[in-house]
Order: C-alpha cells, then structure tokens, then sequence
C-alpha cells in the first residue's frame, strides 16, 4: 500500500528517536512491498522558534491529509519561561483537539527483560498487559482557565457524549481482549466524574453486557495498579487522571522509554508517539532509548493502516531486542548502553 | 494537662479503629499525668441515617471548641446510591473547610518490618522519609459544580493567598527537616498551576532561602515518587494532585493501614485521621489495622497539644510492634495476623 505519513520530531530527543524510527517503517515496507511517504513538519518548541507559533497551518493542513501522524516531542527549558504567552505543550494539544483524537491508548505490558529497570517487585508483573484509554480532548486540560492578580481557575468539563465515545472505544478494545473493563473517576467528590460514572455504566449496561465493568476511585486506583496490576486488562479515565495514572503505570514496564501511544478519533488518522517527554537533560547525544518510538510506530501500522502483520513483525523485533539485552542508557547497567541507532538497527535486524 | 477531643468514629471500620485507639491515648495520659477528655458525635454516613445531614450542627460545634479531632473514617455502599443528594464524603469535606484546615500532612516513612508488604523493590526504600503536604481546603474540591441532561462541569480555583499560607507550611516543615521542599504542579497545562508555581517560587525566594524548592508536573511526580523515593523530603501539592500521590506514596509504606494524617489550619484544632477510607469490605469484623489511626493520635499530640515527648513514645511503641511483627491480615501472612485490639494492646505494652 501507499501512505502518507506526517512526521513531526518537535524539541528534544524527538528529532534523534524520530530518526531512528524511520529506517524502522522503511524496513518493514520494503520487506512487505508498501510504500511510505514521509513529511516532515514543525511543532512545539522549534515550531515557535521558526513560525511563533506551536502548532503553524502547514503543519495541521498536512496532519489533517495525511494517513497518520508519528511524533516525537515536546517542549524544553529554553520555552518554559513563566511569563511566555506561547508554550510548546499548546501545539500538542491544539493538534489532538483540532484532529478530534479523544481516546489515547497506552499499552503497558512489561517485557522480562527490563523488569530490574522496574522499582516494583518483579513477582508482582509476571503477566501483566493493561492498555489505558485516557479521553484526550476533554476535562481541565481544554476548560475555561482565568489569571487575575489574585487567583487562577481551570473548569473541567465532561459532557455525555465525550464520555460515551471513549467509554465505546475503551468497551470495544476489552472485548477483544479479556474483557474487564475498569473506570476510574472521583466520583465521591466531583460532578464531572458522577456523571462519567453514570454515562459509563448505562453504556456498558445497554451497549456491552458481555464486558464487565469495575469502577475505581483515582486514588484508590493509584496503588491497586502497583498493588495488583494483573487485575487489570483496560482502563478507562479522564484526561487528567490519565495523564498521572499513565506515568505512574510506566514504572511496572521499566521505563518510560518503552512505552507507546497512539491517539485516535472517529476518523482513520491518529498521532503515533511515545509517552515520554523530550527529555532536553540528554537531548543531542544520541543516546535516548527508541523503542517507544518505533513501538508506536508499529501502532501506527495497526490503527491508522490497518498492516496488523506488519505492526506485530516490529513488536516482536523490539521484543527480541529486549530479550538479547540490546539496551539503551535508561535500561542498561553502566557502561553496557548501546546508542539510539544501535537500539533501531538491532530491531530492523530482527525483523522477520 | 488537661484536652478536650472531639471523637468522629464515622463509618465501616471507622468505630472499630478509633474504639482500639482510646485506649492508647488513656495510657499516654496516664502514664505522663494528662487528663484527656473524649466525647463522640456523629460525621459521615452513620450522621445521615441518625440525623439526615453528613456533619451535624452539633458536630461542628463540638469540634469547634475542642482542642482537637480524632476520626476514623466515612463511607460505604450504603450511602453510594448515584441518586443520593446527600453523601458520608461531604461531611468529611465539610468539617475540613469549616475548621480552615487547609494543610493536610501525610508522612510517608516505611518500617523495616513492613517492607515485605510493599509491592516496591526493598532496596528502594531504605531511609525513605518523605512528608506530603497536601493543600486541603481549595482547588477542584471545592469549587463551583454544574450537572445537567448534557454535562457537568467542576471549577478549579486558587488564590494567591491558599497557596502562599500551604507553601510557607510545608517549607517551615522542611527546615526542621532536611531542608528540600518538592512543589508538584502541573504548569504546562493548568493556569491555576501556574499561579502555584509563581506564588511557590516567590515565597521560596523571599522567604525561605535557606530550603531548597523543586519543582516538578504531577505526572513526572507519580513515576519518581516510585524510581527514586529517597530524592524527596517535603512535598507540597495542591488537593487533588495530593490525594492521588499520598495514596499512591502509601505503597511506599506496605499498607495504607500505616499512613496517619494531621489536617491543620492557623488555629490549634486540627483532625487526625488515618489516610485509608472505610474498608466496608472488613467492617465488623474487628480485623482492621489500627495502626494508622494510633499513629495519627500521636500527630495529634504533637500538633495540637504540644506534647512532642508523648507523640514520640507512641511512634515508638508502634514501631517497636511492627519491629515484633504484630501484624493486622493487611501485614501478615496468612494465618498469623492479630486482630484490631491485639495490635492496640500491643502499643500500650511497649509504651515507655
Ligand atoms: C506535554 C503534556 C501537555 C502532555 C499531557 O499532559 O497530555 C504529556 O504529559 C502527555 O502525557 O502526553
Ligand atoms: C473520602 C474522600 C473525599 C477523601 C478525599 O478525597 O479527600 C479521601 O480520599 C482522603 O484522601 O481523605
């Protein structure tokens, strides 16, 4: 097949791991006959350094024609002022929101070999393969927000069709799957997630009998993922929660260096990146881990092309890469580190 | 001297823990020749069925005057109904917001003996001393709610004044320790964050020289607080954001059985509550550790009263039980748990 496909590296390590997952998507095309366009545009830090803005026309207009979208990411010190009006993280979210990607999947399913680089008990992740939907265009992250001299304020809003087509989304996947749905709210303490919790229920009650549905209180969902994390198969929350739950689940795979994301709507293009940051404290020295950039790359093949075969050949190759203890700096023991194109040779390597 | 505290056993294990605590507030006082006076009122969801409101006038005026607040804890599936217009969680915010408590202390200090209960690598947590300061009166808790056919919505709000009186808290805390305050936002996404983190910075700046500030987003925060928990020292966050971390930071601990907490405002009452809810799942049964709750009774001899000796020799007690594994079915394995007024009887026995 032919696709067009929007690469946007942004700040940080995002140029180094987007480099080094391209060869990645090229090997598997060549391997299986297609043929991938890439486009190189500019978002966040760069983008404002370049254009003044986070997120420039051109780079939404091509985002919004072409097939899917793999970023790296951003943000970084040299934009972090207090006081500046535009701030990378703005083009970020303006391109989720503008592409109408409300269900951000994270898989975390850890892999063995990586379980010394995880602060929890390895005895406690045997097994465990959990895929978080975080509702991505809602709640606190897109309300209202006000600054006077005396205070601030952010409105969370949730209205039930936001909740409901996540809620779908997130149904959908768990039937494929073990079919245990978790939600997770605060709904003994705010409006917002009481009705999350009804719209939640009444959907799973009419719409997906066959899935059970626990729900959860965010905090006590905040230690039954490191108490219990086998009970869980896909987790549905807001965009907040999310945000923070995502982070801390990371720690049970290892490294946030392993981590993948996609980003979808009701359309065919979603945004494909890892859920690490730009990290500017090793930015440039070509070190950075790429595995949850090529991972989610190979998301990208799964839900924006549709190549099943083709996403799981990259699963399996990072997964032999792990397992033959190819490690970047986040994973190895001192001075055993591989660099950030050695990581993505040795997957292309394994590409079967 | 003489105290008066007001007694709120509240709900599910509630009665039970705060019934096992007495008892080792009665032998402190003995033993140091302290009069402490108990009188019990009603708060949560035993307050509704009794008197058809989660906090009692009569409760908060109880409170009001005392010198200071032990509670168990509120809630239950009785009182979970969707429908309901009343809920037990609205009285514990409620007597909060009435009594100006706005700095909720959670000390997070994993015992040796407990350490097999933590689903963290052992290693990890030698010499883990963390205080969360969480700020408890203000933010998405209680600002202004909206639900109808369509949506809801939740304010978050915060003024310069909320944050200044929480940050010069926790930093007068971190002196007396190892001089470190973490202050944990969210400033890429929240205006209310940023208000935080300019505010924080300021009143660091001005005003504690002498305590280093850090600042880190909430997300990055739910990972270190697992990969590197001996980096912190004082961390102050606003309510939400506060509620997730010290339960996830309880994980640190073992069991959320060990977690005490102290809510104080400007005045000498405060409320001392354990951080776990309460468990209906063991309600009744007399199993519940009651350690969290003496440990909180003894922040409240330090907090409160002022007796920082008396405080001391409960810690003490409680750690030399842990040290003899007098463990509650939370700690223990199984067969070899004591119930909830064994563990008790074991704290009086080693009070010195
Ligand atoms: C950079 C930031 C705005 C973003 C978010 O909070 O959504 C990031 O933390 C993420 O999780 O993708
Ligand atoms: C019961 C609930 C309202 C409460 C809170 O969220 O503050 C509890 O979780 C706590 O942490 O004390």
């Amino acid at each position: 097949m032919h696709a067009d496909i929007v690469v946007l590296p942004g700040d940080g390590i995002g140029p180094e791991i987007v480099a080094a997952t391209l060869p990645v998507l090229q090997a598997v095309a060549a391997r299986h006959g297609h043929e991938f366009r890439f486009t190189e545009h500019d978002i966040g830090g760069i983008a404002i350094d370049r254009h003044g803005v986070p997120l420039p026309d051109a780079t939404l207009a091509a985002a919004r024609t072409a097939d899917a979208v793999l970023l790296g990411a951003v943000g970084g010190p040299k934009w972090s002022d207090p006081k500046a009006k535009v701030r990378p993280e703005q083009g970020l979210l303006a391109i989720r929101k503008a592409l109408g990607l409300f269900a951000n999947l994270r898989p975390v399913k850890p892999h063995a070999a990586a379980l010394d680089a995880s602060p929890i008990k390895p005895e406690l992740l045997q097994d465990v393969d959990i895929v978080v939907v975080r509702e991505l265009t809602g709640g606190i992250y897109f309300g209202d927000k006000t600054r006077s001299d005396t205070d601030a304020t952010d409105l969370c809003r949730y209205s039930v069709a936001e909740v409901e087509r996540v809620v779908r989304r997130a149904a959908t996947l768990a039937r494929t799957r073990r079919g245990h749905l978790t939600s997770v709210d605060k709904a003994n303490v705010l409006e917002t997630s009481r009705l999350w919790r009804d719209v939640t229920t009444r959907v799973m009650r009419d719409e997906f009998a066959d899935v059970t549905l626990e729900h959860q209180l965010v905090d006590s969902m905040a230690m039954h993922l490191l108490s219990k994390p086998r009970a869980y198969d896909v987790i549905v929350t807001e965009n907040m929660f999310g945000d923070i739950l995502t982070d801390e689940a990371s720690m049970l795979a290892g490294s946030l260096g392993l981590l993948a994301s996609a980003s979808l709507g009701e359309g065919k293009v979603g945004i494909y990146e890892p859920i690490h940051g730009s990290a500017p404290d090793i930015a440039g020295r070509g070190i950075a881990n790429p595995y949850a950039t090529i991972l989610s790359a190979a998301m990208l093949l799964r839900h924006s092309l549709g190549l099943e075969a083709e996403a799981a050949s990259i699963e399996a190759a990072v997964s032999a890469a792990l397992d033959a203890r190819v490690f970047t700096a986040d994973l190895a023991p001192a001075g055993q580190a591989v660099d950030t194109t050695q990581a993505a040779q040795a997957v292309i390597d394994r590409l079967r």
